[in-house]
């Protein structure tokens, strides 16, 4: 894939601002720049100009001037893609962003395909592909722990680590290809002891890798906290309490069945994405019992549960609550659960005595007066930060270089077995260029048109 | 009015795209700036570099990395606002705004408030108020023509004009007022007949300016096309007809009523706003002539009418539609009507021809089809370049100069006639520093807080 023409497209968001970014980048963006530009030094040509240099003037259509514009000159290979780039910061209205992107149109440049720009950059060799996905990671990323990760990819992060043990594996490759040509005479160019400890580096690496996917993964698209609670008990409240705590609402998404609203809420920079159940009190009703079921499966869903009841009309019912918390938990042993005693302002201190000696590990809480929600986010925080973000550990959210580092794990197995079992040295070979391969396809220098295309095509025009 | 803080904004569009610009300006853009950038050239300092140059490194918040950046440097005087101004362009996440915009606040910037970068270029003389209000303008402008009309005004305009103008009737005033100083000598030392020419010229230009208010009202806000017809004769056909012919979609604006549609067209780069109308039928149902009293009221709010019927069963109700047509001329003989029979594709020859017998300039139509639809646009245009537009002239569109173009033409007619009467130099005086004020106000020599507040509270954040 070698991309010669010239591409222009929006870089900034769709919409009206004060200002908008059009980006030209590929061997002609200077010339047609040069060209539609129209100094306000009488005489300045932008083609003279040094990189990373800014020039205030015109674009012109013919006579016609379409705005005033800041133009922002970038010379190959000192720029984002690696070619020559210009970016016209013009005025932010649509209509003007338009006319200067179809004006360049008609002047020699090509409409950029999504994710051009960093594909260019990533041919160009600025970016490995890897990095490359974490661009689009980064600009959707909108909490602290997947801007994080995002970024961590972008600087390198694990493909790195991956580069420098498919060198290492590279080379033992090379000297058992070797042996290969000297199978006669029994020689061994590869120390087996040697490459037996890379091996189990190797697996110890990939297997760290691959249990970090299911993080990557939760923190890539919130941790979903199912709340287990009847109508009235305090839901939104509690949910508005957690906004109300000087945090960023996500987003609010509409649950597929019209009794589940999803709220997704940034807490201490990680996202949690709330989702409403409908109680599991028991019942005959053939449409509660359906809704029991519903919950069910929103729990198996969910990475936590919250359990929320009503004191002010539940110590009577405590029983109840007891037998539901234990079905609760006797499903889903293993799944974090947190009790909570909502309304408890309405409470006497009796009653919350008998709560808490009832009731393992409950949180009494007044979603109202905001009582208890400072207690429920550092719990919420603790179950998070007892998993891998605490640490700086790599961590993979993309599912391709999960799939990838599947695969480059099931053949350093092979080759495990193959040295613990004395296999010939032409048949590991076999398994160890598989493993290189799928190294390969994580930081790209294993590729191929149909992967970028799939990869680039999730980028948005601009990028 | 002095503000000699350092204010942070987004520059570009809300919302996720590939690169986002946040901007500084004021004394302590760069030292702030400065403070939280690390180059990627080690030692390179945001303090130690020339205007209009480019960096490349990451926006540290300690030892947080929070982006990885391109910052732009503009030095006072050289900028927007005439003041320091740094950009940084970050990916476009809106997180990643978030976070950096913070950053900035935490250490010495304060939110820009709207239109807050287009005020201090004001007061620093960087623009004149007419055109900083023209940057408004011209970031709101969707169509040719009113992208024109905010350039041609951005670029000077009608306020140099004005200001010339000014300048002339200060230097008589002055000389007036001279005279005053000697009037026990009975001295003339502003020449009378020069000074009735001036005052002559002042007049003329005013008339042509007020009157261009009328126009340049209707290209800003789109030229209303009241759309006269039954139901189901093919209305939104029509709209879609128009918009097929590859123009843009301008807006969807529901209507005041609920029978009423508004829909903006551009045609030729000038904005069509069409108001769909519920007809004038003949009856004596109490709901259905109320309608009829709307479709009168939309008839007096438009620009141009156009009656549009069903030639599949108007044919046999042609005195009706007679009728109703004579029912629009007579009540607004002087508004441009198109009368247009749709659904023509289902007529025989006979009835074309009985058709454009029967009705005066009749344009036969299937909005199915596309058949008549360039000649509607074509007719439009039409109305439209027999106007101002068509000309280079300068033309008002804002209200606030109307209002001070008025108060000046009125303080200018006072002159004259004081001129005629020969009124006395010191009352005379007055008349002129009065029509002196009106016109400063347009350019901005004559403001105050309000106006300023006024003005710049319709403008967005980060402008």
């Amino acid at each position: 894939m070698i991309l010669n023409d010239t591409v222009v497209a929006l870089a900034t968001a769709p919409g009206s601002g004060a200002i908008a970014i059009i980006r030209l980048s590929g061997p002609k963006a200077i010339a047609i720049c040069n060209s539609l530009f129209v100094s306000v030094v009488p005489g300045k040509l932008i083609k003279d100009q040094a990189t990373h240099s800014i020039h205030l003037g015109h674009i012109k259509d013919g006579d016609k001037t379409l705005d005033e514009v800041l133009v922002s000159v970038f010379k190959n290979p000192n720029s984002y893609t690696g070619e020559d780039v210009i970016e016209i910061s013009c005025h932010g209205s649509p209509f003007i962003q338009q006319e200067i992107i179809q004006l360049m149109l008609r002047n020699g440049c090509r409409m950029a395909t999504p994710g051009e720009f960093t594909l260019r950059a990533f041919l160009n060799g600025k970016l490995d592909l890897s990095q490359a996905e974490a661009v689009a990671d980064l600009i959707a990323s909108d909490n602290e722990a997947s801007h994080k990760i995002a970024m961590q990819q972008m600087r390198g992060g694990f493909s790195s680590e991956i580069a420098k043990l498919r060198e290492e594996l590279l080379n033992f490759a090379s000297l058992i290809e070797l042996e290969l040509d000297f199978a006669e005479e029994d020689v061994e160019f590869a120390d087996r002891s040697q490459f037996k400890a890379l091996v189990d580096r190797i697996t110890e690496v990939l297997k760290r890798l691959i249990d970090s996917f299911a993080v990557g993964n939760v923190i890539k698209n919130g941790i979903p906290v199912a709340i287990v609670g009847e109508p009235n008990v305090g839901k939104s409240t509690l949910l508005n309490a957690l906004l109300n705590e000087d945090r960023a609402i996500v987003s609010d998404i509409a649950g597929t069945t019209r009794d589940t609203i999803e709220d997704e809420i940034a807490i201490g920079g990680i996202g949690f994405r709330f989702i409403d159940t409908a109680g599991i009190r028991e019942t005959k009703d053939l449409v509660e019992s359906i809704g029991i079921q519903k919950t069910f499966e929103k729990i198996d869903q969910s990475q936590v549960v919250i359990y929320l009841f009503d004191t002010s009309s539940a110590v009577a019912e405590l029983e109840r609550i007891q037998i539901e918390i234990e079905k609760i938990k006797n499903k889903h042993p293993l799944k974090p659960l947190i009790v909570l005693a909502n309304k408890v302002d309405k409470l006497s201190q009796e009653d919350k005595k008998l709560l808490e000696n009832t009731l393992d590990n409950v949180l009494l809480l007044s979603a109202k007066s905001g009582q208890g929600v400072d207690e429920l986010t550092a719990k919420l925080l603790d179950l998070i930060n007892t998993g891998a973000l605490r640490n700086d550990e790599t961590i993979v959210t993309n599912t391709r270089h999960y799939d990838a580092l599947l695969k480059a794990f099931e053949e350093i197995q092979k080759v495990k077995y193959g040295l613990e079992s004395g296999l010939s040295g032409d048949l590991m070979a076999i398994d160890i260029r598989q493993a290189l391969y799928h190294f390969g396809e994580i930081t790209g220098e294993i590729t191929n048109d149909d992967l970028l295309g799939n990869i680039f095509a999730n980028f948005c025009i601009g990028k």
